[in-house]
């Protein structure tokens, strides 16, 4: 296969298109706190409080940077009530909270969320409150029941998960910008791939590529795993070198206006050997089949397959060749604010229909302990509406050899 | 005052450097972990639960990265009791977990930790069990509460907290490392600064300037902030240009073998107001007044000062002009494995001695709203043993004004 080259890909969106996705998020917000309201009226619930970073920004519009939530205490969580949002902050926040969530009533809770909880809930005259127990520590949850012994809390369903799940076209449109972006990075590094390169320095040039190329941050730290590192599904980059005749996997992603991506290549540097080579074509193979069975779905108008369903197809492929054992993790994952969500593609994952419109991985690998590894990792917009089963990372995924 | 240039600050760690501080890592985890143990049997508790990177990395060994606790699920998680270490672990992180805590025994829970959690607690035959809930979600309390009823979960103090506040010698040398990091690279930075330059385009080449400096991540989100949006104490960087004859604010810090820095520097862009240099100074006397209370009570042998007082020093300066208001957030934090840990220095911080020797910022700022900000943020090491207030980040303090 030919190398590619940065502009077989899409192009970094342009100002006037960042511009028109913010406008955008502003237009879908009010749906999105509706689902919700609409969720709560039919639980018999009052209000619900909102913790975690992506859903923060999915409902309030105020954006916070990976990992700011624990600098951050309670600003930009937030509580939806049939005719209110409510954000906390406190002084470090309360501006940054008032332009990003013009319509919300910004409540400065200082660091003490107890003492201000009793009053905050008065206001909303809210006695059963949904509050999200798998976030929220059991120290916290415990000062609020006790701040507020008549306002039962309700440990909310996974209801912003299942709505984040189905897609809106802005954001399958960010998430294809942010699979681009990581696209074009990985084919603007290819020349500088060669023996002696170590794993470090081919991560920081990609991570360099993505950032001057149109990410506004990493999706998550670069992987660059060399050789026998490979077989490591979450090993970190190091100083080992890349060497002739090995592997060499890539696993990284973008983040583009809020939304994210995952693409995983493993590489060849020289002439494969015949096993990493057999493995390659095994795991491609398992790849291709779980795709198979979304787009047979869309085009027989069939039952939709589960997330279960899909890891199967995949997982039935690397077992039938002896490997099954050698393929830990799930088949992939839903993405979008967040680098992993709902739909899950696993053998844990429901069996339920998969959402639609949505976006998730297809990652199969084959791990062999001390000697090798292979993943190949693509994102898949499945949209049963429009019959649309299409991969957003556009990355070649057939064996790339590169010179040694 | 002469712009300061990168060879004024010390030089990035030694790969010899590196090894020498895992070496003393390894050798300083056995005490580590016996204080928890005394800790454990003064309480009449059987084990210990601990959650958090930084936990992870202090106790077992394992290096996660900022953030990675979300994918890693259970993996990195530990027990500690009278006489195990047990880490949690997933098929994706047994190797790494096998390597990087070889005295651990390695439990594969896969992702279900409350169905592995009886023959986990049984096997330490563990009755009463310290759980941080603080960290723990409250779904995941209830679930390990249900699955082993005859097993008590007591909340844990902020004992790892606690102890982790006494820096260790080797820590305290990679604070100060990853302080000259960031040091060297603002000095490098200020001849590329001048009117017209972006927010985002100066956070980015600090970043590059510390990633190809010696820093193996960033501390934080670098935070550039010009004119008026230095009034935001936790803005992101944006398309703001710099202009000349405002101010322009870095919030910045480097993580160097683990270990972070943060620093702050409000900088002048062609002549500054009086309004703005007369903010500057007032800041600057008031980080002074902290420093000059713990360098006081480290030279008089008196009494150690709280994190409350320490605090308070400051604050009176800037209530004294009036600026009170103005000055929302705390004097400063602990840092270490995390950029925000203990001791605090702030209005809520506790009333007893800070620990020694401990390292912390101490960064008072003066806030107004649209207008303008300017905070000043240096890391200073506290040993009372040795008689040492030493100022870890060697960056001038004096106003710098640079061509505009």
């Amino acid at each position: 296969m030919r190398p590619p080259v940065p502009s077989d890909f899409s192009s970094p969106p342009s100002g006037r298109q960042l511009r028109a996705w913010d406008e955008a998020d502003r237009a879908a917000r009010p749906a999105r706190q509706g689902r919700l309201r609409a969720r709560l009226a039919a639980a018999g619930l009052d209000a619900y409080v909102g913790l975690r970073r992506e859903e923060i920004r999915y409902l309030t519009g105020i954006a916070l940077g990976e990992g700011e939530e624990k600098v951050a205490g309670h600003s930009g969580r937030f509580l939806v009530s049939a005719d209110e949002l409510v954000v906390l902050a406190d002084s470090r926040y309360t501006i940054q909270a008032h332009r990003e969530a013009p319509d919300a009533r910004v409540v400065d809770v200082t660091y003490d969320l107890p003492a201000a909880w009793p009053s905050i809930v008065a206001s909303l005259g809210a006695r059963r409150v949904a509050v999200p127990a798998g976030d929220l520590p059991h120290a916290l949850w415990e000062a609020l029941r006790v701040a507020a012994p008549d306002v039962e809390l309700v440990p909310a369903p996974a209801w912003i998960d299942e709505d984040r799940a189905v897609k809106e076209e802005a954001e399958i449109e960010r998430i294809a910008a942010a699979a681009a972006v990581a696209d074009r990075a990985l084919a603007a590094l290819l020349p500088e791939i060669r023996p002696g390169v170590t794993e470090a320095a081919l991560a920081w040039r990609l991570e360099v590529l993505m950032r001057e190329g149109g990410a506004e941050s990493l999706a998550f730290d670069v992987a660059a795993l060399a050789g026998s590192q490979a077989a490591l599904p979450h090993g970190s980059p190091g100083q080992r070198r890349v060497r002739a005749g090995r592997v060499l996997l890539f696993d990284f992603g973008a983040q583009v206006a809020g939304y994210r991506s995952d693409m995983t290549r493993t590489l060849f540097v020289g002439a494969p050997t015949e096993r990493d080579l057999a493995i390659y074509d095994l795991v491609a193979r398992a790849q291709q089949a779980s795709i198979s069975m979304i787009e047979q779905a869309v085009a027989s108008g069939g039952a939709i397959p589960s997330g279960r369903a899909v890891d199967a197809a995949a997982r039935a492929v690397i077992e039938a060749a002896g490997h099954g054992a050698h393929f830990g993790h799930g088949t992939g994952h839903g993405i979008g604010l967040a680098t992993h969500e709902q739909p899950s593609l696993s053998r844990a994952a429901g069996e339920g229909p998969l959402p639609s419109p949505t976006v998730f991985s297809v990652e199969p690998g084959v791990y062999l302990a001390g000697r090798t590894g292979v993943r190949i990792e693509d994102l898949v917009l499945f949209d049963v509406a429009r019959g649309r089963v299409e991969c957003l990372t556009r990355f070649p995924r057939e064996p790339l050899v590169l010179p040694a």
